[in-house]
């Protein structure tokens, strides 16, 4: 039985991540989790699930949550909460599906109490692959990607000779605008941008994948997860979301992961790794039935959100944080409507010009950065 | 140093054996060679690689090329030659490119020789695939696939749950005539045979390419390679022959295989195992330029090759032999012109009909049905 700490867990990939833990409950068990303040949601999954400890955004949620839920289940709060939760003795691993840079002190908590690491939350890495990875590796941990593309990757180097990888290409599917030209793109609205064509996520994401930030991302999630310098990861993009990325070794062979559009896959190979399981919550793939895979170079002018990652992700030190900051700030003034979509792409820019990179960050001076940038573009909005 | 002993060293995988070890001398020698009767292809290879063995067809064709070779190399010729170049003391593998069923002796005292074995005859498996597995294991031996399909597939399972493979899924071209109809197909030449759209193979190989007898053949060798049973192993159209196969999991995640089509990446892994090296006879593979990749169905109506041979596999025995006997009479009369592209099957249907299988041979039961089969196909054809 492995038990599993959550952080997360009424979001999309803490829910997907209980079905999986629903589906095989003889060998998974929430140990513990944390969620911010939908108790609505909370409630049937801490009935069903049974946690010995819960956390939540912040006293008053506590409060309010004590007198619904058995009096055995602890209930802490805050930062410290989700730490307590990601590092919880009785927890083989954490599956860290928060939104934001508020993942990052739990995953290193749960490092260094030796847990196994599930990640789905982007911005640990982003911001603090350095000293994640690092932490990682002396205390012996692995670190397992959550989401399709880098667990794409890190299944297509299973049992390979990992010296002989010489790049790795990151999918996209394109994002909902991927059939307009750049200049149609000024007058797109929040509701056109948050029909995705393959995936159906949350709305940060979402817009993420319609400017391609979101693989900007991922191309700096690549970097630390996978120790591989910039120059040699790639995107292309897929319209169909089959292929959900690939390795290229050194002799030419490329290995890809393939499957139907779905995060139960790569949530349950992270849960189940190095085994698989069976799962009846997710269709096979039928290739003849899809018929076609359709793959195109990136256009970084249509993209330019792309280039940005890289430039920020190749600078280092702080930047990434910037980057992922100012996103943040922007995708949210956009899903608020008070800027235009094309604007996401230009505040991150100007945050990316105006800021004058600390290298080797500590975490403290990553929190002022990310805390700084806010500011600086929601004045820039404002 | 890694040191190769070589059958079918003149031959199309002989030869790009030898590009590769000619790539990478550094790692790979010919330690002996074995080649038919091609005197004036073999010597520029003898004089290149040095081999201290070198066993040809016959003691005709080694007289012709004892007074053109230096005295210090041995000669021999014959079953035995192969054999004594199969197990030679002083290799570590046997990259065994020969074609038909003279293959499966010298590829049986490799084993037991412990020597790896890199395979790229069809027949071995096909014929004899029960006594050839069961002996590497025996032996401890590892038997590594060399063609495109089932490199891939070994490719796809390194570093995986072995347990949690539902389905070896095997790509195929469709051959010359996959854009013709059944009917079309009374009527087309050997040149019409020979044009095959992806790969420069033999014309033997390109025929059974283009009834898809070839498929069917790679289904059996899967069956025995992978301890797969029939009903876990599929073909798939994929016209671009990018994706070499593809392995389906449990979980519903599809590994492949990708790249140009080239068998020199097959070749160089299975020498290079589980090591990867450079590869500057390949050229990379870009997705963006292929633009698209195709899958459909196999039609088994359109090719019943398939079909016949699924259930020559499925009965066992001394099935796949006949089937495999009596193809290569017909595609050789087909490649004389003395039968109709559409009689192959037929005459292979007529064989598998006549036959009453005997289940677990012995290789003496093996060759005795081998040689039944041509004779009782050859006396139909004539």
């Amino acid at each position: 039985m492995k038990k599993i700490s959550l952080l997360g867990a009424t979001g999309s990939v803490g829910t997907q991540t209980l079905e999986v833990i629903r589906e095989h409950a003889d060998q998974f068990s929430v140990a513990a989790l944390a969620f911010g303040q939908n108790i609505d949601a909370a409630l049937p999954i801490i009935h069903e699930f049974r946690p010995r400890l819960v956390s939540v955004k912040n006293k008053q949620v506590a409060d309010q949550l004590r007198i619904q839920i058995d009096s055995g289940i602890k209930l802490v709060y805050g930062v410290e909460g989700m730490i307590e939760v990601a590092s919880a003795t009785d927890s083989d691993m954490l599956v860290n599906a928060v939104l934001g840079s508020i993942g990052l002190e739990p995953t290193l908590a749960a490092i260094e109490a030796g847990k196994t690491i599930g990640l789905a939350n982007k911005e640990t890495l982003v911001t603090a692959g350095h000293i994640v990875m690092q932490r990682a590796k002396e205390s012996g941990v692995s670190v397992l990607p959550i989401d399709s593309e880098h667990s794409a990757i890190f299944q297509s180097i299973q049992g390979q000779d990992r010296s002989a990888i010489s790049k790795l290409i990151i999918t996209a599917s394109g994002g909902s605008f991927r059939d307009l030209k750049r200049e149609d793109l000024e007058k797109v609205t929040v509701n056109d941008a948050l029909k995705h064509p393959n995936w159906s996520m949350g709305a940060k994401i979402t817009i993420d994948s319609a400017t391609m930030m979101n693989k900007g991302l991922e191309v700096i999630e690549a970097h630390w997860l996978f120790h591989m310098p910039y120059e040699k990861i790639e995107t292309l993009i897929h319209r169909e979301s089959i292929v959900h990325s690939l390795v290229e070794y050194a002799d030419h062979s490329v290995m890809a992961q393939m499957g139907l559009p779905s995060m139960l896959v790569p949530i349950q190979y992270a849960l189940s790794y190095p085994s698989r399981m069976k799962s009846r919550l997710t269709k096979p793939l039928h290739l003849s039935e899809i018929g076609n895979l359709h793959f195109q170079k990136v256009d970084t002018c249509r993209y330019p959100s792309v280039s940005l990652a890289y430039q920020a992700g190749k600078e280092g030190g702080t930047m990434p944080t910037v980057l992922n900051a100012a996103n943040e700030v922007a995708v949210h003034a956009f899903l608020k409507k008070k800027i235009a979509f094309l604007d996401i792409e230009r505040y991150v820019e100007k945050a990316l010009e105006h800021h004058q990179t600390v290298h080797n960050p500590d975490l403290r001076t990553i929190e002022a950065v990310d805390k700084e940038t806010r500011v600086f573009v929601a004045d820039l909005i404002n």
